[in-house]
């Protein structure tokens, strides 16, 4: 297998997902004089897309370059996708083993294109991270050529690319947590002890997971958690902001129009917190909430009232999951 | 020596210093119950404050407490000292040495009051933290029995004393970067750069200095770091802002109303930093502005295009400042 070059200046780009971020990457690639496919799985979005450069369901009054080709609704054709440079998956973590499992036929492993993920969330049922879903649906050598752009930086620049992915994505869920305090009417006071204690069980989680606690330390980790639980546009904040208001999540997801990867990924959370018996009282109390039918409210009173602690008590043991995931790449653990 | 009790619901209480940390301190205290007296070096701000209970200026409008009683501008006495159940020092950490060294003859050590420190700098001249200048001044039994107030916790509660001081000395300076890069018009993915790179920069320094790098993960740390650096509320950020927005030092400092200790800090963390030969750019870069007459805007783009680093780059040697000081306080330093 060779080893994917980096992108030509004039690259054809085929992105998998029309949403809110497959859309304004797919945007931002086409004013860059890159080529630029964007697939979609609905058909009438595809045809007017085409027709009108305008997207039906997301940033519906922006005007897209006109030379970016929709595709779809049947999974983009071997042809096309052996002709691309980079495949871009801007879709949820839940799509991502379905689309893959399409996509390993097409693929010439011997002349990978960039493969590039934005999504970040844990599998529910199997609670894996989309480096597992990979190696699972692609095989090792896949798994390994692949790239995740998480935070304000390229995970290809870390050594711990699982810390960063794990880091990715659990920040959402606390994105969840500071938005709900928000909403609640609680301050910057509060949201600097939820981040601060945030990072703490994160790290643990990490730690525990078989990820190095120095990577939650970098823009990819407490840098991106910072970003994300400070800015009313994150749609996790939103989300628990909403709820903090009284709203129901169901209400919220369908009235959103868009996805918030911290409401799926807390349920792949609980499982993994529970599998590796972390104390996460965050995490958990935003699970509660999501799902339990707990009061926001309520939760927020029994997190707040938690005795003072030394917030960074780091497991030693554990690492299984990311051992499991070595295994998987075929990587010794402490390559 | 007996060990300092807990204060009384009802104590007496002798604030030192009448700036806005001070008055806003002995103001909560009086409402309390407790027995205030505020110390000044101002005759005019003692006979006004008796007469008017109003403080002639900070928090002008406020009406203060009766309870409250100013004192000086002589140095109190020997027996209002010696009735006081706590002494609390409001005062920049530039004049804790004179304060303390009056203070020193009037205490009687076999039974000292509580003794509660807010500032939080580093003396300029002697790089000393303020745990350094206890012992400097009243010997290591006195300063052992010092407590300080950070961030959202008590110093207490932790067993890092050194690095619970050096955080809340240093968060300030980076405070000041944060601000600077606001008023130059740079947004929160840039303010989420300079947290993660400022919390690692501490934590290299207070590694060097020979605190625990933990430290700087817990509320004291990163907390406040973050609090500190989001919120226009505060003086040291305020600083930066309008330094960013183009104005002088000078008449910032002359307009400010209150004192920044982040300013001070700045100067006797450069030659901690010179002194052990920490790469801290953030750091040098706020000291650079302040005292070489360097451009905002100038030290910004410098500091915006650096590499991409591994940010947690910690130091194993070092750890010689702490040493000295636990020789003064005559602790083991591994104790």
């Amino acid at each position: 297998m060779s080893s994917p070059s980096p992108p030509a200046e004039k690259s054809t780009v085929l992105v998998f997902g029309a949403g809110n971020f497959g859309s304004c990457l797919a945007d931002h690639l086409g004013d860059s004089s890159h080529k630029v496919y964007m697939w979609s799985r609905s058909e009438e979005l595809v045809k007017h897309f085409n027709q009108c450069h305008r997207n039906l369901e997301v940033l519906k009054d922006h005007a897209f370059s006109e030379s970016i080709t929709a595709v779809g609704p049947e999974f983009p054709s071997a042809e096309l996708i052996q002709n691309m440079d980079v495949l871009l998956f801007a879709i949820p973590t839940e799509g991502v083993r379905e689309t893959l499992t399409s996509l390993k036929p097409t693929l010439n492993e011997s002349k990978l294109p960039l493969l590039i993920f934005v999504n970040k969330g844990v599998e529910i049922k199997t609670r894996a991270l989309t480096l597992e879903i990979i190696a699972d649906t692609c095989g090792p050598a896949v798994a390994k050529a692949a790239t995740f752009i998480s935070g304000p930086s390229f995970a290809t620049e870390s050594d711990d690319p699982i810390g960063v992915e794990l880091a990715g994505a659990l920040k959402n869920v606390y994105a969840i947590a500071a938005g709900m305090a928000a909403g609640l009417g609680f301050e910057n006071n509060t949201r600097a002890m939820l981040i601060t204690r945030g990072l703490a069980e994160m790290t643990r989680i990490g730690t525990a997971y078989g990820a190095s606690p120095l990577t939650f330390l970098t823009l990819a980790g407490v840098g991106d958690l910072f970003l994300t639980c400070s800015s009313s546009n994150s749609r996790n904040f939103t989300v628990g902001f909403r709820l903090g208001k009284g709203e129901k999540l169901d209400y919220i997801i369908k009235t959103l129009g868009s996805v918030a990867e911290g409401v799926t990924t807390a349920k792949g959370l609980k499982a993994i917190v529970d599998e590796l018996g972390v104390v996460a009282p965050i995490a958990s109390g935003v699970y509660d909430v999501l799902y339990e039918g707990r009061a926001v409210s309520e939760r927020a009173n029994e997190l707040l009232s938690l005795p003072s602690i030394r917030e960074l008590d780091l497991s030693v043991e554990g690492g299984k999951p990311a051992k499991r995931l070595m295994e998987k790449l075929g990587v010794e653990a402490d390559a």
